[in-house]
């Protein structure tokens, strides 16, 4: 059992740590060389185009103003200043109600530290009782409910604290819920005009021996909704077309590293060899070696084009519908539109650079069959993840890496090298599975084909959370591997699973107090400074950059990342409700996260990241969800300590909290969710309106035309011109010819703008077009 | 342990008692007085005004044609040969669907038997374990699973059966699935156009200050569905006026009783008391009593009348709202109307004599907070029914009935009647709850808020359903108490729950074996007989009947009675499953069980029910629902049951079982549950189009007039007018003005056939102009 001063201890350490992170931050900031990396986001809003400074050439570099290094936190305060509004307005809704969740913890955790401190700490205090029994004891013992003798009466306190905390986070989140909702609709509503609120996404076109795809969906639009259709575009299967960009594009990086390589030294011209990671085979001129190989890949995709226009198997059983008011592509994607509820699903389009392209041909019957191997495959990840990796690790031992690699064994031999690898081998397995979990559960999600990149990433966070819950939380509540837990809850009754977990939850008071400071602490400290974004930004910035637009290309504004980074924060809501009336010392450390976290990722939201998609907000009944869930649990653990303290006459009374919080979800459930799930008529209808009031003579069909064009077939024109500039200027031809439009998103470089080369409907047409440019 | 020649005796009786029952109907049912007892259906079809007899005075009441007694199964063959679209247009889709569950059985349990006695009987007969065991066993336990050795392999024989029956059950009932939603898209295909295809009900019409209810509605639909409104109906709280109206009928029906009683003997005007029961209170004359009370009566209804009209507070917030074309309901009936989910819901319009009157009223906070208090209450009722019956129990003995009527001493303290009595008495609350439960459960879905009969039944069945699977399985399975099982559950570790039941499960075989004889075979034959409507319309046909329309209404067709019939099918369905691998001989119980109550129950609702509405189908869901769990219910204690036999290899294969089973059930719920739920845009087009090609110069604004006006509202109407043909003269009246729309549904007495007395859309202008009439 730790005491205090080993608490006090930690603390300071990682107070030392995360202030560390923040000088580092602070003084790398400042350097010019690193403006793209610390303010990305305001080069992609087009806000700035170079480091603020002028002067000595030395100062493009780095900043000799010492005057900006005295006050190195204050972009605290400047991370703040910007109101929500114009953070909507900067980052999107998306961003702004992200923020919010930390918000909401600060929100519950602080009249909760009130009331618990206020009451429960003086009720804990008084008591003598792990004196009496004279358990070795710390003080946060005795401040925790461990302290109160077996049937005490005192409990009531703790009984009435736990009504006290289900109704305010109930009333918090309730509020929250709403404001949320208004701040959707009144984003959707006061949003300009976009393509995907024209249009639905239509599923499972069935074969017709007759027609096309192209025909069958106008056709079946122009029957069914017949004074609404406006236009379509269909699905074209792009993926070996984008994989051969890709791999073209990568060539291509290579080759201007060789052309660079060659610039400095002039006397040598750059070799490769052509086997495997450049390892082996035959060496070659790489220059060389890269130009022909590009002019394949060229040749090779052009093939591929064609082959995607003309085949007819290429064309995938989907379409892009647009209607021509915002109440009918509602009407479309809320209703069935036949018979067979497997073919023509119709669902609203995300936005176009929100599509998952890749998932849009899978069929219906699949999809279950996906789902099911999915849900079957997480479960044995989340229990049984531990054998693989056991099995790795038993492999992973010198003997074996001295067999596999002789080379090595004159290193590796060396004692230090060897005992630090002894020591550091067996976790690495670990730790790199680790490392991937929210790539493999990302796999997972694409796999279940899921439409868009918000939706993979919400369905990701869920599998987050729950193996945390598992894997972090009741493993480090019950000692003991994953497998023995759930061998131990298989073999015990129903009603005693919440009194095991319930009976251990005081004694970890401290290792999750420890785990706060650490991965909460420092973790977000360290997020500022963007170590990895930094080091590679560098690397390529030497290596690979010679325009300014290569430049602009090496910045990796990353994301906000809502599948690993909303999963963190649930767990913290999970520790501090389960704590809230358990352990009340590890409220603040909660409070401390929320706070730092607030404040880290407002700024990095402002300055930093970039996000890839707008779903107004599609994520808050996942996040209401799981805090509420993080509610019940806490109650349950509650009531199953409580009953092995022999509090007969109190813990009953804890019984209706379940249910009552239970209800709660159901009323919050119907009440708001649809805001997230639906579009109203009434607001498609308003918007209408307005829009023919405002704009009688708007050419609707023009301006939807091609915005559902995978932006593969974009990428794939704009390598195959050897203009640097062309994608610039499409851009801004693009951009004049949509006058009537002038959205601010347009000018981000992830979108993707729709090409202005065609007057065709499907990309077919287009292409053809655009093979006829010279 | 029961022998075969138990099960054979028990067998012998009970085919016996069927075989009265079927012989008392035989002859009954020929007797002309009884004939409309036994052939309702066809007087409400008006297919049959009188007993096809004719001859001398006698044959009017019994058949002396002893030709017809001879064939006295005949009625057998009858009920089978009507084909089944001729049962749709004769009984309605919900019947020949309702028939279909028992074919169904019939259809998985027969190949079952093969396949079972075929392989499994030899497999289980030709083991000596019982013997050697050396415990008593019988015959029957020779042909089961337990005559199997411990850690034979035997038992792979019992998991490839598992296999097989669930592969058969789950394409069987895909099929049927199939089948079923084609059937119910054919028949709404090819319905008469019908009322609720253009009519949606909209709730929470959220209250207006300038505006009436009626205003608001014909407002909000007029802007977001501005091309397709057509009219609206508000809904008026007559539940006073219904009460009232209900109050009167009964004493005319006094009336006409002590009337009759007056004319046969005229010499003593018959008397009666005021008070409770007309056990005590003043004595009057009952003749004039009754008259004066109904005029009473007539001027409250009067009052009432006046006071729903004119009083604002009895409109609610609710609205039948039809539009010009099936499309536009169905579009209106699937989407969002406005921000606020809670705010004008619509839905689908119940057919109107499907409208559940009562609850249209019921707020949106108000459903959920009743939704949750019904779980809970359901939960205990499930649970904890005991306690109070036992409490009951205590009261009822023979000293607290001498107490409470001290004048029964005598009687009771007769010896063979207080031991009768004490033999009785202990089980007669449990009995008075078990007849008055589905009335219990009924009451419960109806404090939900549902808002048609057919959800009510649904809803109520599938309670039904989970009461018989907790009290009658369980409670047979494991001995004890229900309290007890409760307490055994939850301290038993989970994987442990389908062992202890598992292992039950063989033992009780016999126990199930007698259960469906005595349930299944003689409770179906004695539901064909009718006893209790037979005494009832006779007892009426004495006391009340005057005219040929009060015999009309002396007749009780019933119906099927979705809510007890349905969970007794399912609970037939869980014990053949369950029994079919583990105990082969139980299987031919079963399927006697199907097939005869498929020809009883045929009968019957070719002669006698008369379905109050009509929901097409909309209940296979639900049907569906309950047997795979009943399979997945079967799975897992096979699983349980083998896991104790030591037969380790072949075990895990039974795993992959429940789990593919719940793949299955999600496949076919996103692939046939839409079609009970939503109405596709395609068929609803095609609809439209057919009729405006057929009949372009139809006047749908009269055709739906005053469809969904509450039927109390008529019938306080027609008990207004002395007149007693008033309301065939309206049925009359209505049918000429429709002569466009000949339904066979109208004629039918309990359809709210729709008053053509006014021309405005709200019940207010109808009833203030039928007041006008004299």
């Amino acid at each position: 059992m730790a005491t205090l001063s080993d608490i006090g201890l930690a603390a300071a350490l990682n107070i030392i740590t995360a202030f560390i992170f923040l000088l580092a931050f602070a003084i790398l900031r400042l350097q010019p060389f690193n403006d793209r990396v610390y303010f990305p986001k305001w080069y992609l809003r087009g806000l700035r185009a170079s480091p603020a400074t002028s002067g000595a050439f030395v100062n493009k570099f780095i900043n000799l103003d010492y005057r900006s290094y005295i006050r190195f936190l204050k972009w605290m305060p400047d991370a703040l200043k910007m109101p929500e509004p114009e953070l909507i307005d900067h980052a999107g809704l998306d961003s702004a109600v992200y923020l919010r969740i930390y918000l909401l913890g600060l929100k519950i955790f602080v009249p909760i530290l009130v009331f618990t401190w206020a009451i429960l700490v003086p009720v804990n205090w008084t008591n003598k009782w792990l004196e009496r029994t004279g358990t070795t004891f710390s003080d946060i013992d005795k401040l925790s409910i461990s302290n109160i003798p077996q049937g005490s009466n005192r409990f009531y306190a703790h009984v009435v604290m736990a009504y006290a905390v289900t109704f305010w986070t109930c009333f918090t989140l309730k509020k929250e819920y709403e404001t949320v909702a208004n701040m959707r609709l009144h984003f959707l509503q006061s949003e300009k005009r976009r393509p995907d609120q024209f249009t639905v996404l239509v599923k499972n076109v069935p074969p017709d021996a007759d027609e096309s795809v192209s025909e069958a969906v106008e056709h079946f639009f122009l029957v069914n909704h017949p004074d609404h259709y406006l236009t379509h575009q269909v699905v074209v299967n792009a993926n070996k077309l984008s994989k051969l960009v890709e791999e073209k594009k990568s060539k291509q990086n290579w080759l201007v590293y060789y052309q660079n390589k060659f610039e400095r030294n002039q006397s040598k011209r750059p070799l490769m060899k052509t086997g495997f990671l450049g390892l082996w085979g035959e060496k070659v001129d790489a220059i060389q070696h890269h130009i022909s190989e590009i002019e394949r890949l060229s040749n090779e995709i052009a093939e591929e084009k064609e082959n995607v226009v003309n085949n007819p198997k290429a064309i995938m059983p989907a379409a892009f519908v647009s209607f021509k008011t915002r109440w009918a592509a509602a009407v479309c994607a809320q209703t069935q539109q036949v018979r067979n509820p497997t073919l023509w699903l119709t669902e609203w389009a995300p936005e176009p650079r929100d599509v998952f392209w890749q998932n849009l041909p899978i069929p219906y019957v699949s999809l279950t069959v996906r789902r099911l191997m999915v849900a079957v495959a997480f479960f044995f990840l989340t229990f049984f993840f531990i054998i693989p990796i056991t099995f790795v690790q038993s492999l992973a031992n010198i003997e074996g890496i001295e067999k596999a690699a002789p080379f090595l064994k004159p290193i590796i031999e060396v004692k230090t090298i060897k005992s630090f690898i002894q020591g550091f081998l067996p976790g690495i397995a670990l730790k790199i599975f680790l490392i991937l979990l929210p790539t493999i559960l990302m796999m997972m999600s694409k796999f279940e084909g899921f439409l868009s990149i918000s939706r993979l990433e919400r369905r990701s966070a869920s599998r987050y959370y729950l193996f945390n819950f598992v894997n972090v939380f009741l493993g480090s509540v019950i000692a003991g591997t994953v497998l023995e837990q759930l061998d131990t809850f298989l073999k015990q009754s129903v009603n005693k699973i919440p009194e095991t977990i319930g009976v251990a939850i005081p004694m970890k008071a401290t290792f999750f107090i420890t785990y706060i400071m650490v991965d909460g602490w420092s973790g977000t400290a360290g997020e500022i400074l963007r170590l990895k974004p930094l080091i590679i930004y560098h690397l390529k910035n030497f290596f690979l950059v010679k325009t300014e637009k290569d430049r602009e290309e090496a910045m990796d504004p990353g994301s906000i990342g809502f599948n690993t980074g909303e999963p963190q924060i649930q767990f913290y809501f999970l520790i501090g409700l389960i704590y809230a009336v358990v352990t009340p010392l590890l409220t603040p450390f909660i409070l401390v996260f929320f706070a730092l976290a607030y404040v880290v990722y407002r700024h990095q939201i402002i300055n930093v990241y970039n996000q890839e998609y707008e779903s107004s907000a599609a994520f808050w009944p996942d996040v209401h969800g799981r805090i509420v869930a993080a509610l019940i649990i806490s109650q349950l653990l509650l009531l199953g300590l409580l009953s092995t303290k022999e509090a007969a006459s109190s813990t009953p009374f804890l019984l209706a909290l379940p249910i009552l919080t239970i209800g709660f979800h159901t009323y919050c459930k119907g009440r708001f969710e649809p805001a997230f799930v639906r579009y109203p008529l009434q607001e498609a209808m308003m918007k209408d309106t307005l829009e023919r009031a405002r704009e009688p003579n708007l050419n609707l069909k023009a301006y939807l035309q091609n915005t559902y064009v995978p932006p593969i077939f974009k990428e794939a024109d704009s390598s195959d011109s050897d203009d640097d500039d062309d994608d610039d200027a499409n851009d801004k031809k693009w951009e004049k010819d949509n006058v009537l439009v002038p959205t601010k998103r347009q000018s981000r470089k992830n979108t993707p703008a729709p090409s202005k080369m065609s007057v065709g409907s499907s990309p077919n047409q287009q292409d053809i077009q655009a093979k006829d440019k010279p």
